[in-house]
């Protein structure tokens, strides 16, 4: 009996920052929800294109040419890779998508460990 | 200079109902906003899973064995291969993720045109 994911409630379940959590997957990606406060490192992707859409706050995706503002139901996808650092003033709560096994900080020594609810 | 895509900004653009319009793309995907209302044709895609995160509006999701109902912020895919049908008993409004090129009824001959706004 497969459900509906109802992010919100997905969000509740943990406070953590920075550590997205695996809430369904997608050809051979994996869908995430993160709560995020504060400046994340600059990094990039080299093999992916990356995918933020705001659930909650206001982020900004912070690139080498230009910033970015994504709020409540705003998305944004970062290139390939383009360095980036997303900063939140706020907490945010986002929807991430990303190849499963992508590194979050672009480098697997510093990434969140892979956590599926 | 790249933007923010707000949803509901790319949603108000348009009033054709089962005509998925792109709004970004990501790792050889559509990103598409999409309004619906009535009942959709059974169909299956068998090389892509089906994203579905409803915005706006309630939506069924049948399936030969189950039906999940989606609610906004709610979100649901739909196995590669699963046969199933929306069903909008009231306008829902959408975000859909498939890869570029894949027929919105699972079939070219009915499939609604690409159009990128």
């Amino acid at each position: 009996m497969e459900c509906a994911i109802n992010l919100a409630e997905k969000l509740a379940t943990f406070d953590q920052r920075w550590s997205p959590r695996t809430v369904s997957e997608f050809n051979g990606h994996d869908i995430m929800v993160v709560k995020v406060l504060g400046e994340f490192n600059w990094h990039s992707h080299p093999d992916t294109d990356d995918f933020f859409l705001v659930l909650k706050g206001t982020l900004d995706i912070e690139m080498r040419e230009q910033t970015v503002t994504l709020g409540p139901g705003e998305m944004f996808i970062v290139p390939k890779g383009v360095e980036h650092r997303p900063v939140a003033r706020e907490e945010v709560h986002m929807l991430l998508i990303e190849p499963t096994g992508t590194p979050n900080t672009g480098d697997r020594a510093t990434a969140a460990k892979r956590q599926v609810i």
